[in-house]
């Protein structure tokens, strides 16, 4: 698959980019179908607030309209966009007037089994917790290492996600998704100001759920809540909404809510 | 300065690295007076505790023979060592059979001013906490925007550090160094079990204080401890130990005990 560098073929970064170096930079995971980038939106304005946050001082605009030519190019897969500082010598502090650089790389639709949006999905209960960082807390950045730990934890077909917890135990998302649970009418997922990715997918259905009778909570959410909930789904912006069969040994049914969204996203996503 | 990666002459590094992707890998900053890497053991043994933890399955003693040769060929330098998983495909589970990936870079020398070990540095009191992870903490791996925000908080130069606390306000080390302080003749350093990088020299300073009469002691330090200590200082593998003359309003001066092991930092470091 294809690859830029600031809107140039490439395939290598040089080796002082601050991307490598201190994971100084933020990323968007992009479903393009039909060479068009879905929730192209969303993602710019996670990214706008990432880089507001971590002051980097990037051309939005020219971000935004170099992955809609990448993804006309692309027709049908995922662009992932690495924004990073940019270049620049050893040290925390960096150069006066770095630049930073765009990178998209290319890559084909994941063939996830029908079956993980037909029937649900068994996540694993990670031992690994999300630690607590409000400054960077609902970002996109660079800094995964939970999630590489979270998901090594798991090697068998059985479990399609992860679900990630804090470390007072509260239940906080899968590792690459957001969860939400379906609670007396209501729908639930948790506060991420502590830790956690907002999601591009959980943004755009928590925006859609009130319009469709659905009222909504952010809010901390206890393992023992997720016990009691009607329905228990993931979603994140590439395979949309999958419902929750099974975490360990608790397990719930699809649900209509659940079914409604997932229609929803379908539709965000154009599939 | 050259770089080399995987042994080889380098400038650029593959775009599917995940130490750009997500910061998966670690590094060490080593050193290097007359062609020789200082405190080397140290650095390979911190590196190896970093792969058990990540389970990044390294060659070590093709790591350590391979920054020898680099040291040789850099004279007198700082070799900065970057080790990832490798390439892999996008994903937080790594592609079956990833071969970690090994990146040196030179740089001179920083050309710190001797005032700084002389009459001691000011710490700016940073206002970006340490979130806590114990499953990374200890590790230099390459997830730092911790370290990128706090270090953005100051640009003036009369702070030549900061101080980094915990989220309960604890005293965990500088932003590239770890702290001591001298407290009651016990030489005292934060315990890094939830959060903070375990330095280099820190290690050695710990292992040497002992055998010259100096107790130690490793735990949780309340912001208050640090008002009421005797001497403070900072450390680490290329300045070696520079006193601490103020944090904000508090003040203190060089200590003897201070003196004893900026000498042996010294030896260590070859200076």
């Amino acid at each position: 698959m294809h690859c830029w560098v600031d809107g140039q073929d490439a395939t290598a970064i040089n080796l002082q980019n601050r991307g490598l170096a201190y994971g100084d930079g933020l990323f968007e995971t992009i479903a393009v179908r039909g060479g068009r980038a879905s929730l192209l939106d969303g993602h710019l304005a996670r990214l706008a607030l990432g880089c507001k946050r971590l002051a980097i001082d990037a051309d939005l605009a020219l971000v935004g309209d170099e992955i809609q030519r990448f993804a006309c190019q692309l027709g049908d897969g995922v662009a992932k966009l690495i924004l990073t500082r940019g270049d620049s010598q050893r040290g925390y502090a960096p150069a006066a007037g770095v630049a930073p650089r765009r990178i998209l790389q290319g890559a084909p639709l994941p063939s996830y089994p029908a079956e993980h949006a037909e029937h649900g999905v068994r996540l694993f209960p990670c031992q690994t917790r999300l630690g607590e960082q409000p400054l960077l807390a609902g970002l996109k950045h660079l800094n995964r290492l939970e999630q590489v730990l979270a998901r090594a934890e798991w090697q068998d077909g059985e479990h399609a996600e992860g679900l990630m917890r804090d470390g007072q135990g509260r239940v906080v998302e899968g590792v690459y998704s957001n969860l939400f649970m379906v609670s007396a009418g209501v729908l639930v997922t948790a506060d991420l100001s502590r830790c956690g990715v907002a999601g591009v997918m959980r943004g755009a259905l928590l925006e859609h759920a009130p319009g469709m009778g659905m009222p909504t909570q952010v809010r901390d959410i206890a393992f023992e809540e997720l016990q009691q909930a009607d329905e228990v789904f993931v979603c994140n912006s590439v395979y949309g909404v999958w419902p929750v069969r099974a975490v360990g040994a608790l397990n719930w049914s699809p649900g209509p809510l659940t079914r409604k969204l997932q229609a929803v996203a379908r539709t965000l996503l154009d599939t």
